[in-house]
């Protein structure tokens, strides 16, 4: 394993988003990384309050100003309005904590750009939409967090915290052999997942592939003229949305993850979830793949599809201890939880000390620190 | 005319939503009221600052933080983030102003349900939204005023601080003799608005009916398959969207307007435009309609389209110079916004003298004052 700092207990209030229960009762990444972050600094002796919908499920105290989570409730119209609601909760009771840690995009930020407690966020989603160009320019000392570098590129004068990637529990998965003579896909039917890549990629190295993948209302269309008629080639078999216990299977006996991903991904959790498995990548180098996948190591990195069906040839050189060791020192809830706390504290100090920001604006706190010398992990720690 | 109290000059913040600009090119209701009320203010002498976009037109200061209302802008996704962003340019400058009058709904509710400033909301869509409760429940004392009595309804526990219909300036329509032997449906085609029973009415009393109404991409769905074939009836003729000066005519030659709603309508402007051109009403009893339409005098109001048909033989008895008269002391600019006035001077003073909300939690100012014995206007006064 690593070594930690212990960090003396805090007071956290992590503030989730309403769509999914904590954790999701089904989809829902944003949630679920809420409640596996939520869970590891409970386990770890802080005292953390989960505002969530009421449907969660945590160790730590929950505070919920909607019963049931609001893509299962009956009647939204407006899901805005129950976030601002959850936020004005979060205001009444700031003063319980020592740190605010938000998971609700910008919507916070004309309150928190007035109070002086301490607080952060973590952005889940794309920046590559120029409405958020407004929102950055207008809230520049707002404290974020990226969850990859290259998640930050639209956004490079926002006050940038430090970037946390996902983590998972280290129990999720167990590694497997990957004698399954088979590739996999995993996610959702869209043009950005390119799941029609894969299958192209598959079909060139003469592989048979499993695609697990949903498909949204909103790509029902691109699912019904482009993919459907794949699904019917002889080596391709759709197994439609599948649970934990199916998913772990797949990817423990897959060659390989085929990951030919078309836009901007800011994390992927599908790529740590592989390596938990001990499962290779072949991953077109897009959004936070080049930091998430390390080449040669837990993936191979390629361009088009005529170049990963030829790496899907090397692909049994990749030894899966490694790739599963990789994992357990990058991507576990213990390495993202100890990376917050980090930040936390960080953000805690620095407000004690003195509320005025750096003049650079760009906060970084801790980007300059190094493993070694401090004797714990560095943000991403891997990287350094 | 009337009598009016005069105020001394305010400062004034206007908010206006970002969708349209103020007014709007084409179709935005919101926006054209905020136009109304902003220019009549700057008439009455008073220091009147517009946020709105930057595309809008206004002899206030306008502050804009983005330079085109969101529905012609490319690339618009988000159009929360830019309410936002004005939110915090408000923030900004509140200090700068008397009175911050709101025309975006609840977004601004965590900033000013914790400043000092005076504030007041006019909500001008409908609020029988189940998700609106749990919002009304959290933020108990932001002042908001009703555009009908009928609208507050669903919300009964808000801190309401007045009602205030819509005006509109004299001179925008004039008034009209009603010899076109037609009637005449105007507004969106939509159940809601029901232009089928328009068109039953018609029929059942043997006169044409002009029908000028813009098609929502929403609604196309119910168009092509419950009122396209209607529109072959050989007394139906469809003008499409019809601009100001051609709806003029087409209200001013018209026997009756023809309202059957269907929802319960906040305020319905045509009622208020069809009442500038003189023409009677011809409605059905749901949301402002019984506040709006007086019985016997601005129009008839009906609970079938058999009665509505039996009530057009008698339209032809109102009196059209009546009718315009009630317009001008009921819903004009300058009613409108000696109502606001009268509201935002309350608001002042009673900040002024304490923070504290009356205890009842319902501030209702001005409810018990009467006309006479202030010399102004009550609010809504044609109701005292």
């Amino acid at each position: 394993m690593y070594v930690v700092k212990s960090f003396e207990s805090m007071k956290i209030a992590q503030i989730s988003p309403l769509c999914e229960s904590v954790p999701p009762k089904a989809y829902g990444g944003t949630e679920r990384v809420v409640s596996y972050l939520t869970e590891e600094l409970v386990r770890q002796g802080h005292e953390v309050t989960l505002f969530a919908s009421k449907d969660s499920q945590t160790k730590a105290q929950l505070v919920s100003t909607v019963e049931q989570s609001l893509r299962l409730k009956e009647g939204v119209l407006d899901t805005v309005a129950h976030h601002i609601v959850q936020m004005q909760e979060v205001i009444e009771r700031m003063h319980e904590f020592d740190i605010l840690h938000f998971h609700t995009d910008y919507i916070h930020f004309p309150v928190t750009s007035n109070t002086s407690i301490p607080h952060v966020t973590t952005l889940h989603g794309r920046l590559d939409i120029p409405d958020l160009q407004y929102i950055y320019n207008k809230f520049k000392n707002q404290p974020v967090i990226s969850i990859s570098d290259a998640q930050r590129k639209p956004l490079p004068h926002a006050e940038w915290a430090g970037t946390v990637y996902h983590g998972l529990p280290l129990n999720l998965y167990t590694k497997g052999d990957g004698d399954g003579d088979y590739v996999v896909f995993l996610g959702r039917i869209s043009p950005e997942k390119a799941p029609d890549k894969a299958i192209e990629i598959a079909q060139r190295a003469g592989i048979p592939i499993k695609i697990a993948a949903k498909i949204d209302k909103a790509d029902y269309e691109y699912y019904s003229q482009k993919i459907k008629p794949l699904f019917k080639l002889p080596h391709v078999e759709y197994l439609g949305e599948i649970g934990e216990n199916e998913k772990e299977q797949l990817l423990q006996k897959a060659k390989a993850l085929l990951f030919p991903i078309n836009w901007p991904e800011p994390f992927g959790m599908v790529l740590a979830e592989a390596m938990a498995c001990g499962t290779p990548t072949i991953a077109f180098p897009n959004g936070s793949v080049p930091e998430l996948v390390e080449e040669g190591k837990t993936g191979l990195i390629v361009h088009d599809t005529a170049s990963a069906a030829s790496a899907l040839k090397n692909i049994d050189a990749l030894d899966r201890d490694l790739i599963r060791n990789t994992f357990e020192k990058r991507f576990s809830v213990q390495v993202m939880a100890d990376n917050y706390l980090y930040i936390y504290d960080n953000i805690i100090n620095k407000k004690g000390k003195s509320i005025e920001l750096p003049v650079n604006g760009q906060l970084s706190i801790g980007a300059k620190r190094t493993i070694a010398s401090e004797g714990y992990l560095h943000i991403n720690g891997t990287r350094g």
